[in-house]
């Protein structure tokens, strides 16, 4: 077990790392030539320009102004300036409402640790059970719950303090649910006109023998919404069309490239082998090769185009339909719309960008068994991971690399390496698949069939966190695969589970504390550095950047990355809430992270991300459902710690506390949920009144009309697209019918289940 | 352990009782005097009228036709013979709904008898292993599953005939969800025009001050959904007023009571003691007394009705808001209105005679305390409930009573009252409690704030159900209070659980076999001969009953009773599906039980029971969800009893068992539920239009004025409740405001939670 030396030894390494990150940071960040790595947001919106432009020439790449190295760390104070209000216009509301998780543990840690260190540290410090014992232990330990002896009435201490820490936690969480539902709510009411406040996303619509899509859907609306419906847009199946579009990005870079080459020497034509990877083949003109396969490509698909366009086959069982006020928008998107609730499905549309395009025709039953196959699957990824793996790293032993590339052989049998090689593998095949993890699980929710960005990465967190939780946090304090684990569960009393996870966690505080220093202190610190752009970055600027147009294209301002970063700030929340009673010592590490967290992505949020998508903070239930969670997880440990210590009388007491903590989850759920699910008509109603006093001649209909179109085709042919936008909004519209069958029968039959509008 | 003969015997017994019930019922209600005890629902529907007017004297009370007591089964077929069409029309869909339960009984377990019987009794029957050891057995016994041999091969029969049951009750259940959801669509669909169509209920309305709730209510509506508002009825708070009518009620009665005294006897003036249960204090003439008491009672009221229609506060903060169309209500109950998710809650207004208007007040916060407080009682009941029983059955021994009234020290001293007290009490007093139960779960619900009887009855049915699955079948099965359940629980493994129910399971069979002849067969065919209202009602008839309309109050119809009667009903299926696989000699019984139970019931739908309210088969989910419950924990009973049987290679097959069921049903619920909780748009909007055709000049203001008015107000004086009726309701409203403080600023300031309409 580690002494306070030796943690005071670890943060030091730790602090120094963070120290050096920063520096190394503050001094490449004002080197001109790094402009576009550490303030990819500003040219992103426009408003800095390449610094390349003008000046000495040295002063281009180099900042020669040595006041500017005095002021290293100014960039703190300059990321904490920014007032929410402007944050959220900067960089909207998803990352200013993510940054507010951060505060939140700040909010929630400083006061429970200052109420910790002022009573529960001197309770526990002024016992001598651990030095009347034989065991080693160390001046942490002595700080915990460990140092009280069983049966001691200063247990008592420790529950007033649980149910302290609770109510605290409660009380921050409820006012931040309120203060983040009204954010949202404020932002939706405060935004522009936007696409989507008018738009429902219509799903399974059941086909038709008499009718296509299009006229089906404009129809039932035309029928079922008759004063609102205004126009709607049918989704094409572009799935082929976006994957030719990507591989001819592909060629056209390598077409640069070649053009690049070639520029910089004209006496030598560049040749290419056309054979597998470059390999072999016949040798080409490497420049006329791209040429021609970009053109064919094209060609192709401008086919591809014309035929999504021109047959009905494409037009997949959804569209995107407008109405003419957001309130008939609200109102579609909160009702039922056909009596088989698997068919005409509607939801609010998310923003075009939002928009998962390859999940739109999803029918109802494969949702369900999709759903079924990824819980299943998922369940064995998190329990049984470790099998595969134990097998990859059975097989990339130095045996198996020597049987498979035998000329190697003489370099693996030397020592060094051979060492190097059996240390290594194993636990760099695990780190791979931890690394591809996010993309696993982000697989995993696409093919359940999510059709926004926003729900596939608050799903995916919501994976990456059982798992964390399972895995890293269990798997730490009972050493075991979660296989294992889940076989001592199940062979465990539900009484025993508690005991047995509570009384190893004093044990565990150390081994967390480092996890924090490294993982928490130094990874943030490293998230500054943005070494990985920074490389990328100059490579490509030396190889392939000619044009502006091509710089810009080189930097990768990154997204805030919800689906990782959100499940490792909550396993703090987890360690913090679950420590706060047995070893206060552990929260001021935590404080620190929150603290330093929240300064460095606040820069990053100003300086650095590209926003993929505006949700409206629409992830905020997730975020305050795992902080209960964790509330709940301290609790039952708590629960079972204690009973050990035959502080048994606590128990009934304990016990009253999870079940506050769900009436009050249940309360908050109730409260306040609503506002991110749906979209009331009150609100609605205000802003079509005040849109219709100020513009009242505005319209919609062109507006409207390409907003919800595949990327694929943007900026192609927009008149192709809609024939019938000529017609007069005023006029009450007829509704011809080509339908046969049903044309006489009014009310469908009785006990049928399909729909006639 | 019972033997074959054991089971002969009681089931002899049995089938005598009941034959005995159903011979009696066969002579009472050919008996013209009975005619209102058996057929009382005809008389409600005036389609009967009594047969005490003509005819001769004797034949007005005695059946003297003797040839209609040869045919006394003939009931049975007749109860068969209304289509079902028909007892929707008669009885009402929850009616013939409810009646469908029993069918799936059959349903489910006819063919899995039939299998069971074929595949699984000879391979249990063709082993030795329960003569081979020296436990007594019984030839039951023979037939389960405790004769295979552990670790046998056969076990493979009860994996897949497990796999079987599960499919076919899967099957069985979801055609018969999809049946129950046409039916209530096509019962809604082709519903004549009822005022819930139109009417939607608003409840938690914030207080205004400076606007009346009536008046903002009516403002709400006309500006969040201008073009649908018609008209609204606020709610009044009348439980003093239904208070004192409740009073008045039985006054009524004991005047009617001395006046008929008086009649009878007109030499005798009927006196009364004023005093403590009229057992002392002055005499004086009691019609005098009565006429008094109801005068001044009359005047209260009329002082009371006032105060409530004049004053402003006896109006509540919710209210009947109705609309012009089926589509508008549809919208306005399935949408949110304010942006703060705790006001203007809208939902379905149910049924006038469906509503407790005494729950229509609770504020948003206090019902959520409410449900923690009823959560934590319902707990303690069914696991605690042995306790207070306990302490009431040491009180109510010998010497206590002797204590309390030393006067019959020597009356109960006599040794054979003495026994039967000491014997007795104890009993009595669980059973007592018992009776009561379902009456203090409803008081539970009503606690909990329902607004309607349906949703009343659902949940204490849920509350029900659960009680008696722990303490009936896991009490019956593992022997012990439900506490010590718990306590056992709590200090097994998750693992060990089910295998401590699932050995003790083969054992219960011949005990649960008695059960159902006891409750199931005696208990149904004892219902049907009504022996409590037939003798109540003879009882008041010969007391009290003067006029023809006394006469009708002195029937009880009774109503189908939900509440207790679908929990009952599902612990037989519960017994069923866990025994299908290891004593398939029970099933025949439950077979029997669904069967006459069916018949039963038919008949009592029929002749006797009025409907209280209905709610289109609103329970139906809840149906299926128990029934998948009980599925569910046959399953894992099986896990545990084949676990120990040392078929440990049959679990992960029966694993799968439970998951495939929950996501079958999560599947239904997607598929079904929404049927009976939305209300599609297409369906209101096609029966609006229909009506709109057909009556063109309809005026439904008029129609829906006066729908909601509290059950006190109802015939007393309709012009006074709504003097704004004479309102055009073509003319665009404009909306005067009294508001002084906001009526400048239209848009909410930033981060407000408030409503401004």
């Amino acid at each position: 077990m580690a002494t306070l030396s030796d943690i005071g030894v670890s943060a030091t390494i730790n602090i120094l790392t963070a120290f050096a990150f920063f520096l190394a940071f503050a001094i490449l960040r004002i080197q001109p030539v790094n402009d576009r790595v550490y303030f990819p947001k500003w040219y992103l919106k426009g408003l800095r320009s390449s610094p390349l432009r003008g000046g000495a020439f040295v002063s281009k790449f180099v900042n020669l102004d040595f006041r500017s190295y005095a002021r290293f760390l100014n960039w703190m104070p300059a990321a904490l300036q920014m007032p929410e209000p402007e944050l959220i216009d900067h960089a909207g509301l998803d990352s200013a409402v993510y940054l507010r998780i951060y505060l939140i543990g700040i909010k929630i840690f400083v006061p429970i640790a200052c109420l910790a260190f002022a009573i529960m540290v001197p309770v526990n410090w002024t016992n001598e059970t651990l030095e009347r014992t034989n065991l080693t232990f160390s001046n942490v330990d002595k700080l915990s719950i460990s140092n009280i002896p069983t049966g001691s009435r200063r247990f008592w201490t420790h529950l007033v303090m649980a149910y302290a820490f609770t109510f605290w936690t409660c009380y921050v969480l409820k006012r931040e649910y309120e203060i983040v539902a009204a954010m949202r709510l404020h932002f939706l009411a405060s935004e522009h006109r936007r696409p989507d406040q008018f738009t429902v996303l219509v799903r399974n619509v059941p086909p038709d023998p008499d009718e296509s899509i299009s006229e089906l859907v404009e129809h039932f609306f035309l029928v079922n919404h008759p004063d609102h419906y205004l126009t709607h847009q049918a989704v094409y199946n572009a799935n082929k069309l976006s994957e030719l579009e990507t591989k001819k990005k592909k060629l056209q870079n390598w077409l640069d490239f070649y053009q690049l080459k070639y520029t910089r020497h004209p006496s030598k034509k560049p040749l290419l082998k056309t054979g597998f990877l470059g390999l072999w083949g016949d040798k080409v003109d490497a420049v006329d090769f791209y040429t021609s396969k970009i053109d064919n490509l094209t060609k192709e698909m401008s086919l591809e185009r014309d035929r999504i366009m021109s047959k009905g086959n494409s037009v997949m069982p959804a569209a995107f339909v407008s109405f003419k006020t957001r309130w008939a928008a609200a109102v579609c998107a909160q009702t039922q719309q056909c009596r088989n609730p698997t068919l005409w499905l509607t939801e609010w549309a998310p923003e075009p960008r939002d928009i998962y395009w390859n999940n739109l025709a999803i029918p109802y039953v494969s949702l369900a068994v999709r759903r079924l196959v990824i819980g299943v699957a998922y369940f064995f990824l998190t329990f049984f991971f470790m099998i595969p793996i134990a097998f990859v790293q059975s097989l990339a032993n130095i045996e198996g690399i020597e049987k498979a590339v035998p000329f190697l052989k003489p370099i693996i049998e030397v020592k060094v390496i051979k060492s190097f090689i059996q240390g290594f593998l194993p636990g760099i095949t695990l780190k791979i698949f931890l690394i591809f993890l996010p993309d696993i699980l982000m697989l995993m929710s696409k093919f359940e069939g999510f059709i926004s960005q926003s729900a596939l990465e608050r799903r995916s967190a919501t994976r990456y966190y059982i798992f964390q939780f399972i895995n890293v946090f269990l798997g730490s304090i009972i050493t075991g695969t979660a296989f294992q684990q889940l076989d001592n569960f199940i062979h465990q009393s539900a009484n025993d589970i508690p005991k047995t996870i509570g009384v190893s966690i004093p044990m565990k505080a150390t081994f967390f504390i480092t996890y924090i220093m490294v993982d928490g202190w130094a990874g943030v610190a490293g998230e500054i550095l943005r070494l990985k752009p920074l490389i990328i970055y100059h490579l490509k600027c030396f190889f392939l950047v000619k044009t502006e147009k091509d710089k810009e294209e080189a930097m990768d301002p990154g997204t805030l990355g919800f689906n990782t970063g959100e499940p490792q700030i909550q396993l703090y929340f987890l360690l913090g809430l679950v420590y706060a009673v047995v070893t206060p010592f552990l929260l001021p590490f935590i404080i620190v992270f929150f603290a330093l967290a929240f300064v460095v992505y606040r820069h990053q949020i100003i300086n650095v991300y590209n926003q993929g998508y505006e949700s409206a903070a629409a992830f905020w239930p997730d975020v305050h459902g795992r902080i209960i969670t964790a509330l709940i997880v301290s609790q039952l440990l708590l629960m079972g710690l204690l009973s050990t210590k035959e502080a048994a009388q606590s128990t009934p007491l304990l016990v009253t506390l999870p079940v506050l903590t769900i009436w009050f989850h249940h309360f908050c759920k109730g409260r306040y949920e609503p506002a991110f699910v749906r979209y009331p008509l009150q609100e609605a109603m205000m802003k079509d009144t005040l849109e219709r006093a100020r513009e009242p001649n505005l319209n919609l209909k062109s507006f409207l009309q390409n907003a919800y179109i595949h990327p694929v085709f943007k900026g192609v042919d927009e008149t192709e697209t809609e024939p019938a936008s000529q017609e007069s909004e005023q006029q009450p519209v007829l509704i011809p019918t080509k339908r046969r069958s049903r044309s006489n029968t009014p009310l469908p039959s009785k006990h049928s289940g399909s729909a006639s509008p």
